[in-house]
């Protein structure tokens, strides 16, 4: 069966080692006096709640889903769901990284990375109530009137009530700009909201007395596209000026999707007959204040995949020395067994290596761009802010993209491990690979995360966030270029930083020509500097390892190996990335359309 | 929803001006008569079964699933699956390249791999139930005694019973040394056979009266390893001299497996308590008669594969041609419209364009392969038998691996199309990923395959049979490197044959030193090598497209394009394949078990 323990040993060595998250938060007022000691234990205490509530439920969510009553419209989550949420609810968990004027713990956003990957290991679909919620807390912070966020906020940071964004419908998704769902105003100053919404994650449970739905709607008014949408309140129940919670709102789940996984989150088709909403920011500007959700959500996502790579990984290595088949290529091993444990073969250990590196690397980014994300809410001087929002803005996009598509590969590798076990269900395995499908194309599918990226944060500043980052590169290679030991590592970074220079302009020049360039090298460019981004955090990490070699903890030796074969097997993939973003437009574009 | 359209076009290209079938089956004296007319028209029939019977139960059988009666042992497949075999064998399909000694229509194994295409396209789990059979029709083909080829080719020939292949148990797949199945010889000759099998697909089902199961178990005097397994026939009714259906015998289904995918197939655990089984072949030798069946198998995974490709492309170039969504990077395009067909986009085309080649490519490849089978049985000259049957071996795990390892890439990709509607069932698309998912592991996991080729069939021979293939391609590349506008496919293709030469090389002294090399360099190997295959055939169907340009078909045109693309686009994953390949086995073996 199934098992998961957190990896609290290297969150640690990346919080404290790695980023020196002492130092950091220092400066920053908020957090100056969270030290290590506090941290270590808050991440201590939610992975057992991970593990131990949460886990135990996600074999069985899977298989059970949810459940809609077609005449009453509420939405019964698997079994254990609504306890489990209650003690995330009693534990104050929900509250870890919200605002101290709203009932928050105000930790940083940092240790909520952290502790967001051991939930999302534990039980993604899970995961998702309380994770929408968040998303909302983070738009109505942003952008609620001060009345929307006394009567909001509380109960979000406190989890009484859960959150959803409904954005999408039937004939749009990406496109935004093409919704239809309609908002009327009331004399009252508030509106009736009538349209249809679909794959509204966590959009109807019966886990909590209201839920808070951001819902996207355009004004009768409104300009056409994306600059005439709106952002509104809509409650389950409406909520009175005590903040009690009065009527049923005219928001209902119509139905549940059936889907590849998340089974046992709800995913909803929502109809709004006549809901009443308030409005959120300024009309028109809907979709700017909900970027603030979807970077937030984007991050998130790919901390989903961080999660399910870091479980699939653990599972399968406990197989790996368990199964017994075949010998060594090279001679018995388990001599005194019937076979060898099948961890003796390179290509399982391949495998094995893959999610874990996948797994190390992207929580070295991960919590790397956290970090950055509490230096622009809350360092004093605003140039700081200002370049770690460049960068929180530049590594979104790859987060989100690279870690899920890694994700993808990770599970699938750590499935294929268990051979044809892999394929049944009571393993485990075959679930986190359909769970892991998902993140690759909700909150923005990895194409658009990769036009997001060279499009918009790369070609868009003419290079100046992509430098700013590329210039702690350089200083990296710069100082420790002299040490014999790093050679290994430095040279292949040093060479990629200068390959994706020269990428970066060849694509800037051709999209000057033809802008459908971007679009034709986009995904193979976000990869690229994704690996930048990797060979960049594991040569950190082999630089922290090499020091400790003496210490005699393993630790070291694995993360060392761990570096190794990141730059021996993983790295090498930009050389075929490199070749076919260069290879440009016309191998996509020559063909007539009718021809395919 | 879902749809699925026959290629018959690029099948017809495939077999008559590619390969010109009709030339080489000239030389086989069973099929001299074989006129392309009635391979055409048998397909052209066959499409219209797959199409219009299986096609249309395809996604109401993975939602419904089999069940099974724990009190009969009985499994009913999802509804509308029994009338279609019924059909299937009213048609006469089971018998199409089956001998006709046996009631077979003796139709070529290259017109069965197209038939099977199309039936895998359509249905891969109904059509597991007769795949299977056909198999067990190889084994008993090759191995059976007289008295048992008369009872059981027949009627597996006309399909009036089903077979299955018993091998797998709970402890041990890959390595069937270690199993455990006891058969107990009895006075009358036959066997009494108990012990327990798992993942035996199609193993129980009410679509036929009785089921013939080939079991591989261990006599009592048996040595132990590989070298002590025997085969039995094992039916699910005892069959009298007659060929009637006698007694009830002691094998059943004890439980049906819950799975990732290939839900309407019934995947049975089956327990043999005591059951009456009769020996194939010699004693201890049945692994190598199961090899017959399993080489055949490992072709037809291929081509299920195949067949996923193929129908996910064609749902997701419908969809892309049909969902509005952003306009076109380079400017709208569809100005009538409020937004442009997302087959605009650049990445959008870069997936279907995969799909698609990795569809046209293994199509060629696939195709090949079956009619070098077809002269290695067939052919009157030994010499000839002798180079096909090397050939067979060579290529038959890279259609195993290459095209399962490509489907679950082109299946992914044509669901990603799709956004969000991709994850849902009803679209279909998510389906055919999970279905996918399976062939990498059925059959020998794509790392055995790729051990089989390194391992077995390359350095096992010391490039032999590589080199033989090597010849053709460099013959090729002889004959029209002279061609100006052939510049663009000769050369890549000449230059990965001489990497291939090198790598090859360069492998096989590492692995004199230590045989570990070979497992860590095997997976990168065969993708290197299936991209040979690919390049040689894209390049020699681009050469045949290119002499039509001026005949206004636009056949041609698409072939070319798509040609371009593999070149431009897919090919340079060999890039890294390489890199890695070559990385050899220390970054993999290097770090302790324990550390991982």
């Amino acid at each position: 069966m199934p098992q998961y323990n957190p990896p609290l040993r290297d969150m640690q060595f990346v919080l404290h080692e790695l980023l020196d998250i002492g130092s950091v938060l220092k400066e920053l007022p908020p957090h100056a006096d969270t030290d290590a000691d506090t941290i270590n234990a808050v991440l201590e205490e939610g992975g057992k709640f991970a593990a131990e509530v949460l886990f135990p439920l996600n074999l069985s969510g899977d298989a059970e889903g949810c459940t809609l009553d077609k005449t009453t419209h509420e939405v019964t989550p698997p079994k254990g769901f609504k306890q489990a949420y209650a003690q995330y609810v009693e534990g104050g968990w929900p509250a870890l990284s919200c605002d101290p004027e709203y009932g928050g713990q105000g930790l940083p956003h940092t240790v909520n990375q952290c502790f967001y990957e051991m939930l999302n290991s534990a039980n993604q679909a899970w995961t998702m109530y309380p994770g929408l919620s968040h998303g909302a807390y983070e738009a109505l912070h942003a952008h609620g009137t001060p009345e929307q966020k006394a009567l909001y906020l509380p109960k979000l940071v406190s989890g009484e009530w859960t959150g959803t964004m409904c954005l999408t419908e039937p004939h749009c998704g990406t496109d935004l700009g093409m919704l239809r769902t309609k908002a009327e105003p009331q004399a009252d100053g508030s509106y009736r909201i009538t349209g249809q919404k679909i794959f509204i994650s966590a959009g109807e449970h019966d886990m909590v007395p209201n839920i808070v739905h951001l819902v996207l709607a355009r004004l009768p008014d409104a300009p056409a596209g994306s600059k005439g949408i709106s952002l509104f309140i809509v409650p389950k129940f409406l909520v009175n000026a005590d903040g009690s919670v009065g009527a049923r709102n005219g928001i209902h789940c119509g139905a549940l999707e059936h889907k590849m996984g998340i089974h046992a989150n709800a995913t909803c088709q929502m109809i709004l007959d006549g809901a009443v909403g308030t409005l959120v920011g300024e009309p028109n500007k809907g979709l700017q204040a909900m970027f603030v959700m979807m970077n937030a959500a984007r991050l998130g996502v790919g901390n989903q995949s961080l999660g399910l790579t870091e479980v699939a990984y653990q599972n399968a290595v406990a197989y790996a020395k368990d199964r017994l088949q075949m010998r060594a290529l090279s001679g018995p091993k388990a001599t005194d067994k019937p076979a060898d444990p099948i961890i003796v073969h390179p290509d399982v250990r391949k495998m094995l290596l893959t999610a874990r590196a996948f797994a190390e690397g992207g929580r070295a980014l991960a919590c790397y761009t956290a970090l950055q994300l509490d230096i622009e809410l809350n360092h004093p001087d605003e140039d700081a802010r200002r370049a770690a929002a460049d960068e929180t803005a530049l590594l979104t996009p790859i987060i989100k993209a690279f870690l899920t598509d890694n994700g993808w590969l990770a599970t699938s590798h750590c499935m294929q491990v268990f051979g044809g076990h892999g394929f049944i269900h009571e393993w485990g395995m075959e679930q986190y690979v359909r769970d892991a499908r998902i993140n690759m194309i909700y909150e923005g599918t990895n194409t658009i995360q990769s036009l997001d990226l060279l499009g918009r944060k790369v070609l868009g500043d003419n290079g100046k966030k992509l430098k700013a980052f590329g210039r702690k590169i350089a200083e990296f290679v710069e100082e420790e270029g002299v040490r014999e030991d790093m050679q290994e590592f430095i040279n292949p970074l040093a060479d990629l930083g200068d390959k994706v220079t020269k990428l970066t302009m060849e694509i800037g020049m051709k999209a000057m020509a033809n802008p459908d360039e971007v679009g034709s090298a986009a995904v193979d460019y976000l990869r690229v500097v994704g690996h930048l981004t990797f060979a960049y955090f594991f040569a950190r990490m082999a630089r922290l390892a090499l020091d400790k070699q003496g210490s005699g903890d393993p630790f070291y030796t694995a993360k060392l190996h761990t570096a190794r074969f990141y730059f021996a097997k993983l790295l090498p993939e930009t050389a075929t990335l490199i070749r076919t973003a260069r290879a440009g437009v016309a191998p996509l574009m020559a063909m007539d359309e009718a021809l395919f």
